[in-house]
Parts: structure tokens; C-alpha cells; sequence
């Protein structure tokens, strides 16, 4: 396994594999297995089948446990915003997976690399390889870490969604431009802060910083609404 | 819990619940929930969102290992098979969970407790109610029982239709009439089993047996293949 992905996994997820040749294959797409067909390699497509199941179970056991009260219909609507390719994509990058992910030539030249479809197979044959080397109990300490603390953060769920509330609040009595500016982006790459401020007709109504852009916005939006009492 | 449930579930599957009032809601349709508001029971919605998961995890698991040579589009098929409404009907029926089912009076009398998507539900409701009971360990071992068996004996995969296959194999010379007849079904309804025959332009070819009719005309096309020679 490449150094730099196993120095990643160990660090930053405290995960070292059992079995090499699992997390290997996570990490090979199917183009890069068509090139070099005397390597015998296998892609990770069958572990991507396997992870996808893995994550739909690990998210609903959380949404079920976390939400109590949330009717059958939102949490299967929570769930689905959760496991959709574009979260999942995004979910890969923010572990730093797609600098090793292996690709065939034609694919890595026709931007493979930032395909949203190729980083969410990924990111669940990452999972499946998890699974596979050391049970549920790993994953759910993986998602742990790069999942739930996003659903917790109202990333998914229109009931906790703290910038459509805003918009909601400050329109009720007319028009107003409502706009979030990115002012502070710091620390390495796999450890990265943004700061986001939101503002109200240019005035500016509240800050907040998180992970991503996403939840930097959605803090900002948190904070707003507080300072509006609401 | 009803007696005659949790009779049924002990002495056909060795199940005994905890927490009975799990096993509970997961027999309760939401119509007889709202007809006795006065009650303050839960359906069986949520535990069916919960068990949805939990089967898809435990059925790719299976495949995955049972076929390791099989594309993830093919997977993929097999599990959709496997987990759509109808078999998850079929699976509730054969486990006779559609007698202890309590539906409101409307819901009873427009035949709700045959509606393949209220079985379905039923059965998926009792995964999940059975695995925040016991855990994966549980749900798997009901599902060898129940669900995997039919999988091996070629239910559900395309790969290993015999029907399919004998059809292809008979038609090779023209068009021949094939019929599957149901000559005997006996036993208890939980252990039913059934025998059919099949005849090719009025010949008798074959004969199977098995604990659904679709399981005994697998049977019998794969008898006939092989007195065929094929």
C-alpha cells in the first residue's frame, strides 16, 4: 500500500489494516485494472457493493437512535441526502482519499480524479475494505469521526438546516439579500477550518466556522439567529 | 406479546424477545394505531426503516462471500432481487408472521393483511425489531433459516434459473409447451411443503419438491435438465 495513504489512515483515522491487499483494492478503479492486466489486480467495484450496504446501515442505526421522535418518511429522507453520491463524494475528499485513488490514463486525463460517481464508489469501497478487515464496530468509529458529526451539524436534515431558517426569518418582512462570505480559511489540508460570515443587505448578522465550507455557513447561520433571538 | 407469536417464534425460529414490547410494535400496522389513539402504541414504521438496512447489509454480506467471482453488477441485481417487496411478502407469508399482524378494521377488511407492501414492511419491521433486540448475530442466523436457503437453491439468481435454463434447453428445436403443475402440498402451514411437476407438450419431464411453489418448480426444471442430460 502506498506509504503516504497508510501514514493518512493511521494519523488522522487511527486505522491500520490487517490485510494490505484490502485496502489496496478500495483504492484501485477498475481503469487502472484494465491497463495493467498482467498485474492480475482486482478493482473496487465488489467492495464498493459491500461498503454501500455497510454505511446505509451504520447511517439509519444512527438516525434511528439520534432522532427518536422523526416519523419513518424523514428519516428515510435524511438518509438518502446522507448516502447520495454528491455527500459521499464529498465525504472522500475531506478524508483526503482521491489523491490515491489509482486510475487508468484515459480516466485520470478526463478528470477521474474529481468525478464525483468515481469519489463516492470510493468512499464506499473504503468502508466495504473496513468492514471486511475489522467489523462493523471500526466503521461506525470511522463514521464517527467523518460523518455524524455533519448530520449533527444540521448538513442534511431540513429540520436543523439553520440557513434556510434565516432566509425564512429575514424575509418575512420583505426582500433582503442574504449573502455568506468565506473569510478565514486555515490549518493542513486534512485539518482545515473555514470561517464564514453571513450577511444581511451588507450588514453583517452573524460568524461562525466549521470543517467545511457547508458548515461554516450553516454555524454563520446558527449564530445569526441567535443574535436575532430566534 | 401474543402467545401464539411468541410461540411461533420460539419454537420455529428459537427466538425469544428481551424486550417484548419491540417484537410488539413490530407487529403493529399503523391503522390500528390510529384507531386506538387511546393506547399510545408505536407502528412498526420506524423499526421498518431500521430493518430495511439491516437486511440489505446482511444479504450483500452473503452474496459477497457465497459468490466471489460474481461483477458488482451482477451483485447488485441478485440483491435487488432478493430484497424487493415481493420476496420480502413471500418471506413474511412463509414465516406465517401474516397472521399476527394487528391492522385497524379498515385496513383488515380491504385485505391489507395480504397487501404484499404491508407483508413486506411487516418482515423488514421484524429485522429491525429483532436486531435492537439481539444484534447482527441474530438477524443473520434468522436469515440462514429463512431467507439464505431459497438464495442457494436458485430463487433469486439468474445464474442458476433453472427454469430459465430448461425453457432455452427445450425450445433449441422448436416451440414445445411448458407447464408446471402443483400435484401435493402438505404439512403444517409454517412447514408446508409442496410437490410440482413439470411437462413438456403433456410429457411429464420432471419432478420437484420444495417449501414454496417457486422453490418446487426450480426443483422440478433442474430434475428435468438432468434426466436431460444437460
Amino acid at each position: 500500500m502506498d506509504n503516504q495513504l497508510a501514514k493518512l489512515l493511521e494519523e488522522r483515522f487511527g486505522i491500520v489494516f490487517h490485510d494490505i491487499n484490502l485496502a489496496e483494492q478500495a483504492f484501485t478503479h477498475s481503469s487502472y485494472v484494465n491497463e495493467h492486466r498482467n498485474l492480475h489486480l482486482s478493482d473496487n467495484e465488489r467492495l464498493e457493493f459491500l461498503g454501500d450496504a455497510v454505511l446505509e446501515l451504520l447511517v439509519s442505526q444512527y438516525l434511528y437512535r439520534e432522532y427518536p421522535n422523526l416519523p419513518e418518511g424523514k428519516l428515510t429522507k435524511t438518509r438518502a441526502a446522507i448516502v447520495r453520491e454528491e455527500s459521499l463524494a464529498q465525504f472522500a475528499t475531506d478524508c483526503g482519499f482521491d489523491a490515491f485513488v489509482k486510475l487508468g490514463k484515459g480516466e485520470e486525463n478526463s478528470g477521474g480524479r474529481t468525478r464525483p460517481s468515481l469519489l463516492c464508489d470510493l468512499f464506499e469501497a473504503f468502508l466495504g475494505a473496513l468492514y471486511l478487515d475489522q467489523g462493523l464496530a471500526a466503521v461506525l468509529q470511522f463514521l464517527e469521526t467523518v460523518v455524524y458529526p455533519q448530520v449533527e451539524a444540521g448538513a442534511f436534515s431540513h429540520e436543523r438546516d439553520h440557513k434556510t431558517r434565516l432566509q425564512e426569518v429575514l424575509q418575512k418582512s420583505g426582500d433582503v439579500l442574504i449573502d455568506y462570505r468565506l473569510i478565514k480559511e486555515e490549518g493542513p489540508a486534512h485539518e482545515r477550518i473555514f470561517v464564514t460570515e453571513v450577511y444581511c443587505d451588507d450588514k453583517m448578522i452573524g460568524i461562525g466556522q466549521g470543517k467545511s465550507k457547508k458548515l461554516a455557513e450553516q454555524a454563520a447561520a446558527a449564530n445569526a439567529l441567535q443574535s436575532l433571538g430566534k
